[in-house]
């Protein structure tokens, strides 16, 4: 039973071709004019591009004793429905948990997924297990990324010291690790201030976190990944001085890559001030919105690939669920919703106004993570013996965004209102198709966990270069006697 | 009459993967396991990549009433004995000629060529006969790319105006201006003062454009371009302060290449004190050899992408023609060779230190100039249809590089003496094996024209955007009437 | 008959004490506790500051046969209302014409000023003449700064062969150079271009020099400056781009400085889109306003010492002048006033913001000038013998701008309307009182010349510093023969 | 009992002018020509420049069990010598030790100091007694500076919270906090790893902190200073990636300061590659010597103003207490000698070679830093009323440097075998000559307290300004209820 794409013009991040796609098994088997097969789907006025990788998603989250609203049947149901084939999730365990065991709660919530996936393991505190079970999560668990907190102090987060265990430990084992970077310490502290002083609106959230904290921690991530040897992922960019310090760091040749969200591209500081409480509070995430000039220099760096992903950290919370902050804004759950809406905002914003190619926009959403998390040409590539995760994306098709419309459990969406154009026709994940224009026919179950293997080319160069320009002890002869 | 490479990995700008890949008829027909055809060559313990390509060549350039003393016979020869199959030469109009009569004379010169090659049009003068001639060479003789200098007073040089109406005719074709950047005014008035001071040795060459005159340039091209609404390439970025003006408009989003030689990666500014006359003027070029701290800044810019090509620049005069500067350093014809040893030496000292790895060290030897000259996959792809122009890479292969045992025509080698790790077994060009370790089977005149069509994705994107974001009139009623 | 000002609070650029200020013959004879003389100016609540010097004015500028509106009676007396003491003003050769002949022109018009003055001469061409008076002019006229544009194409712009010239022999005199820094070319094209759409309003103006524009040319003096072994001066820095490049040579330790306009300090691009043409057209000046970002890269300039000094380039056109551009954007006389409100305004957007102190204002109001020119502390100080050119500030006075009450011979302000507290009290003129609070006592013809010495401290280091590391000759044996 | 200095040229911070100067009672009473007095010093040839500053001395510091071998005796004698006239130590209360207890440990034994001294007082813990001892450190004290370790874990370092916590509670007091900025945690580790691999030699102390660490600290620092709203002072800048951050602060209008150290301005890091185990671990202190690149970071810093105090952190170890690290580099004592040697290295590098001109040396030597202090005009100028501090500089004295011929305590120099050119020839501690060239005259005892007012105009002006942009609560009715 094999299906072909017909009469559309196949789009990657570094090819523009007409040809037909032909999938088997879930497999791209050929590419090539005057394909034909059991099933065609028409692609004519469309492009085929590899389906979008959302690599920050957090569904069905605990959370003070709930859990974020969409979970792995809807959040994957939403991303499919924008052009979405794949989410990385992340295992959290708890302070002290075992990271197996943290592995495990996730195993079990994703079986319920409709597209691939697989998982960042995070690190939320440090010990000899802690450092023996990353082997094993990296070895037998095919996970390659570990998470590190610099926020959310008194829960997630993790300091200097357990973050420059972890990153020589992600060195040895040819992991990649991944880090929050706000100073939390600064955070909480400011937060408290702000709380004292009776600022408890939604807007309070966004000053009790400026860019400039951003900066900060982004610049001591990547120092501490400098010293450890390994490359550094930072999430979440959404700031100049975040940006900057990574410009900083890749000008010194250092292997640094940031991950601006569809959010902060395309929503700024200004949501805060609505006079709906319950409209500041929806938009309340960290890092929070910022200002159009942060935006500015977020859509540079993607065109420039100083900024590597565009991703959601896709978290939603029901209006409900927000209200918990109400006279504490502390106590707002921090997320936002956007796997529907990423690739559709980025196109519309982005590829419509020329700000990316089509090319580069199909390597910021698909290519590029794929590459860096190891799983590239299975996913991010339109290939023969790749996945079959295809999106056929129509450049003239339009829609208001609408809570009304979408697959996200929530009842609000942030975007609510923004007309887009550039829509999926269909979307296949491993060659099934889930999505047919405003149709859904996802599988729940179908999704399968990615396995994704260490030691990257990038990591390896790194290790030799490192080893290459390490410290060599002075040899001396005479050294007196010690002086005490 | 097929040609299978077999059991060899291969390494493209964005993959490593084992299969063999059969030839027919110039060009790639088949990749895959287990292939067969009616020659096959041995890759085993080898790398097969795209062929390289040097996008800065000037084979057979006339100077002084002779030629620099590579032809595209040699000179190609050289670049195939070292893995490269394709060079883009410069056709360089003489101020007042027409632009169509100066790519006469070159194509004439180029039917030797071992290998397949294009051409830069120089814009060395401005009238609206070079205005009218630039869309004949655009759109009907394949060439989509002008070369500009900022220096050579006198000579090649075009002033800022002239660039200007240059780029913005560039902007309307859809082509890409180069432009050689160093401040040919300062330049000029320097070595003037240099002679008269009687600094009249070859390191006076390198005292007469320090790195800040090549960074001005630099980053006054890059508002020029930008004003003009079109992309810029930057040959030859050979400092910091130049990489730095490409790093600053980059983070603006501005589309802007850099191009840094072979020679500024790996020799430095010591070598113009050598006592030898003779060994300093060889080393003479523009711009000249500088600091090793700039040599970090350019590895550095490899590795994160804010220099995207390596090239060579080459331009071979004979130790007797480098004499015609005796006494007077600016006589000293400028031009060094490197064509037969960018890639191992690009390889010795970026992959095998770990620098770079194997993908980008094909990016920078190829990829990347494809798809920025617009000629990608037909060159810089191992791809079905791409054209077999590939090289088996034996990473074990060394040797001490000599002008005794060289291709190229000229008596010296600025590489003299230093070891290379990696080299050629094999190098196809258009499917036809040209070199077989140290045996030359190089055909003279096999090389063909590479045709390039303008409008690539990224000036396509960049003229939607400066579309966008152009100047808007103020509608006013009520202007009052004119003063006068 | 001596002057004492009582009950003040001294304020200098590196201090703030309680003294009186003993005046005699124009000069300060001293300063301390309990002093009293022929006259009293209370001062009681008040800050006695050195007068402001406005390096940056052109009184009675010819202009297309007709003059720009304030004149040194007018302008000077502008000035001291608002608590300047001194101006310096540019003599403007006409290409072709001699420097000295053109000093005596201005030296004609300045008989009439109100307070003390000095020139800047302008080198608008260059050849053996203008080499030989600028050592006449340093030595015998003293004047010690040369000023360049870059811009006005085809009236007063040097090309950079020019200004290497010039600057070299600046360097040789110990003089400054000074640059008005924006690409003439490019903004000739760009006016003609924009004209040729239709787009002639006045904001068109800005869109035909944007700060990439300036920050070119900004960073091409430097290097310029940095070739020829002197400092150099940049004079209306208005935008990041330009003091981008100034920052980037300070940390290189070179020589250089900025002066932003108080119009881009407080004034921003929305006043080009005022649907009034007048109101427009009178805001058009080169450099045009700049958005809001770039008015805090300059604030910040002059907190950290980037940026050193507040002049206005006043040069007035009344409105009837202005309207000389209405159809033609090109035309309309570029200039704004401000020598009444830099002053104030400067103390209320600055010191009663808390974006500068008190004594950060009298540095970039008074004394840096004045020690970049070379008169501190003749001007600029408050010091037993310097001048007694003093203004008593009263900070809790206030107005509204208003060109129906100002000095100057226009009829607009550009800051009509705003708010200013901070304001003179008194302002004394070599110890003469011209202003005392709303009333005007200034002495026409009062004003002297004040003579400036070359080679400063800054200069002379300089040029040891470039001496110790000017490029040496390697010395060879065995030069071969020439190759000719 | 008057003393006049003679035929001397004054040169302050900024002016250089003739005059003589008059001194009773230990201060300046006149300044002019043709003073006479009871006694006379003749400064013919000679500048007259405030005595110099250092900010940065560990005079009897403890260190395991025994002290920092110069005491206020010979640390200040050896100040004199070199022509520096006050000292400011650090007051360093064990964790948990009442910082009161502290200083009257310091107190006790500045008794004996032969020039005026000042401490500044470290936060080494945070509680609420530090909170409310902060006040009166500050109100009763007289000391307006609170230092804080980021380095040296487990004894003096702070972790972020506690240093928000007291950079706030400066802010609130107006005093102005002091950091040692090096990430202690990350340093700490890299030692450990170091030592476990048997690199334990002097060199391995450099290795453990890198550039980039103390980089990493300072960008931490200036953070957490901007959010607190209060000046900061990074002390013993040594890199360009820590002067990289103060410019980028700076630049953004941030009031941050830099002091680099004599030390690290003329010293290099090949000093830890010598064989000698004594001369490597005579040079150990933190940060430790950097690259030349470095140090041309730091002079241009001194130039342009990003950088605004050279120090010494004289701190001075003998042979015999070094060796206490043999076999183990961590248990070198840190610190080097340098007080003597300041002002004549500084001199002959910097303004002999034109990198400063002897303006710039007096303001980075001495005035600067006083004014920083709040202590100028007392200290550091040449002004009636102030204290007579001075320096009667000979501008042609020259001499090698030699631990045989110096004044500290220890048995050797790091600065051995240079020679200076530029040395006192009468240092006088208010108006008493305590160094008449080679002679020493010094008093024990004769130093006094200098006490430190806080609220400068600057730490005003900065609250101003953080007051007028504090974030402002949104005013909404119609909150939901919680959701809760």
């Amino acid at each position: 039973m094999t299906t072909v794409i017909k009469n559309g013009t196949i789009v990657t991040a570094d090819l523009t071709y007409k040809a037909d796609v032909k999938i088997d098994g879930g497999k791209i088997i050929e590419i090539g004019p005057h394909l034909s097969g059991d099933e065609t789907l028409d692609a004519s006025g469309c492009y085929i591009m590899p389906g979008g990788i959302d690599p920050h998603t957090h569904l069905e989250m605990p959370f003070m004793g709930t859990y974020s609203s969409d979970d792995f049947e809807s959040g994957t149901r939403a991303g499919l429905s924008g052009g979405t084939t794949m989410v990385v999730d992340f295992a959290l365990p708890a302070p002290g948990q075992s990271l197996l065991e943290a592995l495990t709660m996730w195993d079990n919530k994703s079986t319920r997924a409709n597209c691939d996936y697989s998982f960042h393991m995070a690190v939320t505190w440090w010990s000899e297990q802690v450092f023996k079970e990353m082997e094993t999560i990296v070895r037998d668990k095919g996970i390659n990324t570990f998470k590190h907190f610099m926020a959310y102090k008194g829960a997630l987060m993790v300091d200097d010291d357990e973050m420059f265990a972890s990153f020589q430990r992600c060195a040895e084992l040819g992991a990649l690790p991944l880090v929050h970077a706000e100073n939390g310490d600064v955070v909480a502290s400011m937060s408290a201030k702000l709380l004292a002083e009776g600022n408890n609106g939604p807007e309070a959230h966004a000053y009790s976190r400026p860019a400039e904290v951003e900066g900060e921690a982004t610049n001591r991530a990547i120092m501490i990944a400098d010293m450890a040897g390994c490359p550094v992922y930072i999430v979440h960019t959404s700031c100049e001085q975040a940006h900057e310090a990574i410009r900083r760091a890749r000008a010194k040749g250092m292997r640094v890559y940031g991950e601006p969200l569809i959010q902060h591209l395309t929503l700024d500081e200004s949501e805060y001030s609505n006079p709906d409480w319950d409209h500041a509070a929806r938009r309340v995430m960290s890092p929070p919105f910022r200002s159009k000039q942060h935006q500015d220099s977020l859509w540079a760096g993607l065109a420039s690939g100083s900024l590597q992903v565009v991703a959601t950290d896709h978290c939603a919370f029901t209006t409900a669920q927000k209200r918990f902050g109400v006279g504490d804004f502390t106590k707002i759950p921090n997320g936002t919703g956007g796997l529907e809406d990423r690739m559709p905002m980025l196109w519309t914003h982005g590829v419509n106004t020329g700000r990316l190619t089509m090319n580069e926009f199909v390597a910021v959403t698909s290519t590029n993570i794929a590459k860096i998390l190891n799983i590239y040409p299975k996913k991010g590539a339109i290939l023969v013996g790749a996945d079959a995760d295809i999106v056929v994306w129509d450049p003239n098709r339009s829609k208001v965004i609408s809570s009304k419309t979408q697959q996200s459990a929530i009842d609000y969406n942030v975007f609510e209102g923004k007309e887009v154009t550039g829509l999926p026709r269909y979307t296949l994940t491993r060659g099934v198709v889930a999505i047919e224009e405003s149709t859904i026919k996802t599988r729940e179950g179908h999704g399968e966990f990615v396995r994704r293997e260490p030691v990257t080319a990038v990591s390896k160069a790194l290790s030799t270069w490192k080893e290459i320009t390490s410290p060599r002890k002075v040899e001396r002869s005479g050294i007196p006697a010690t002086g005490v």
